[in-house]
């Protein structure tokens, strides 16, 4: 463990997908400068929809960094109304996708910018930049790349599984159209040079992690950085989303353990520290000597900007005691 | 003047452009029944905007036909919100152009229709039909048409001038891209047989009434029906928008003379009878003397709901005197 490394610069490299790796991004972004922290984000759940180019997760973190983002509703953009979905549905149009009145002006701009020829890339900074955000948030690819989810129900684009019917199928396997011929953000790839650690958010594995780990070889050329990841499951349950049921119906116990054991078992060496919720104390010391991942035991549940902030702490920490 | 006519079915023709027209038609369907009323209407005013096919007037009408016209703004929908638009300007967006939240609603499912392969006349129904809309609103036509300002800060494309400019250039013409091209809506076509009479609203005759009876020998098709254009302007004013302002500049009197000559000189032979404002009682006299046009004399200003079906009963009763 090199403690001396406390004082050097961090260049940290986050990934995350939907609502909750969004919080513990928040939390780094305070920890962090935008020298030394970039968020590499899930675009598999994007889709185009009424015309509009629609990145769910971009979004989330979008507005989480932004201090924007709905409190109430978990989801979605703070002070948001509902004015044009009531009325597309009235009209009958599509309208289980629920966009808000001020969620729609992002979808809306960022179109026109791709439209305009802009790379995902450019139309994410544009919007970050005009919502005072330093950090840079690099979308994984400026290629699509389509998470498609098997389920009893057939084959199902991820928002259709996801927000249409509400995650009611269930899920079989995934699959990530696009992927095979995707090229990794060349920004992502730049910031890899003098990266001093990975941090995988707590997300979902299977629709928000995976996307970016098969990408275009990334996991491989994280082989030689210190990778640390947070469960998105806690006391068996996801904290937000469909992980512990998909887990479930993947015939994998809905655990911390499982999720590590995903990773070590897709993307062998790749994991060198696990963070878990004080409630899998237990499992803790299994998944430290059964699985040879050597993890940590603190509080992974962020209610307050302080559970973020915190975590982000203990990741860090952790992440440099990791360091060779 | 055949009064045996009163009583016989009426089949009419009612030409409208924007919110001054909106009112009348508004009288017009609370008068006659949808066998008996169909709308022709101006989209020379039409525009792709921020990946929307946006229809001002076609909106203005189906608005005022469902009585969700906004009172208070004087054009747009009742009860609306601007969440999208202020975002959209805070995301450094193109905001010029008022888009209320629930009149995205529209636009965007409009735009669907479209790019599903329905024509606007269908998209034109579909939605009106939504509205529990009994008329027919009939586009003039399903071809693009749109309408170029001529000014002396060049040519502007309609709702550049209109709104974006707010009509500040002063004009010098019209164009009108694509009219010679398009064809006649068929279904104001076919309603032209068996047709007893047409009413131009008192919409802009440049740029509300010249398209329609400009495209695809419109005009001449209603040689042999009775015409009666209702003035829109009032005591050398426009009620609404800027026609005043668009004569002035063209070196035209500012006045409902000088808006029937326009329709006399433009369209020998077209009109039948005019209607003027009681503002303006020695002008009637002069058009109906000076330039045999035969004139009446009513409350053309529409304030209230009855004042819009008291001015259809004037303009419908004066048809009817003027029938062959």
């Amino acid at each position: 463990m090199s403690k001396t490394s406390i004082n050097h610069k961090q260049k940290i490299l986050a990934i995350t997908g939907g609502v909750g790796g969004a919080k513990l991004a928040l939390g780094l972004s305070k920890v962090l400068t935008e020298d030394e922290l970039l968020f590499a984000v899930n675009t598999g759940d994007d889709f185009e929809h009424l015309g509009l180019h629609i990145s769910p997760d971009i979004d989330s973190l979008t507005y989480a960094l932004a201090e924007e983002n709905n409190q109430e509703l978990g989801w979605g953009r703070q002070g948001e109304t509902w004015q044009f979905i009531e009325s597309l549905d009235a009209l009958g149009g599509e309208s289980w996708f629920r966009l808000g009145d001020k969620d729609m002006a992002l979808h809306t701009h960022r179109t026109q910018l791709l439209n305009s020829g802009a790379t995902l890339t450019e139309a994410t900074s544009a919007i970050t930049s005009a919502m005072q955000i330093s950090h840079t948030v690099a979308p994984m690819t400026d290629a699509p790349v389509r998470t498609i989810v098997h389920s009893d129900q057939g084959d199902l684009a991820f928002q259709h599984y996801f927000v249409r019917e509400q995650c009611q199928p269930a899920v079989t396997g995934f699959s990530f159209n696009g992927l095979t011929e995707a090229k990794l953000n060349p920004a992502i790839e730049a910031w890899l040079e003098g990266c001093t650690g990975i941090v995988i958010c707590p997300s979902n594995p299977y629709v928000s992690v995976d996307p970016l780990l098969k990408l275009d070889g990334f996991a491989e050329r994280l082989r030689n950085l210190p990778v640390v990841a947070i469960s998105p499951i806690v006391g068996g349950i996801a904290i937000k989303g469909p992980a512990a049921k998909m887990m479930a119906e993947l015939n994998v116990p809905a655990s911390a353990q499982a999720v590590a054991e995903h990773y070590k078992h897709h993307y062998p060496g790749l994991m060198n520290g696990f963070v878990v919720d004080k409630t899998d104390a237990i499992e803790a010391a299994t998944i430290t000597n059964g699985l040879k991942i050597p993890t940590i035991v603190t509080n992974s549940i962020m209610v307050t900007l302080q559970d973020r902030v915190d975590l982000a702490h203990a990741t860090l920490g952790f992440l440099r005691d990791l360091a060779p």
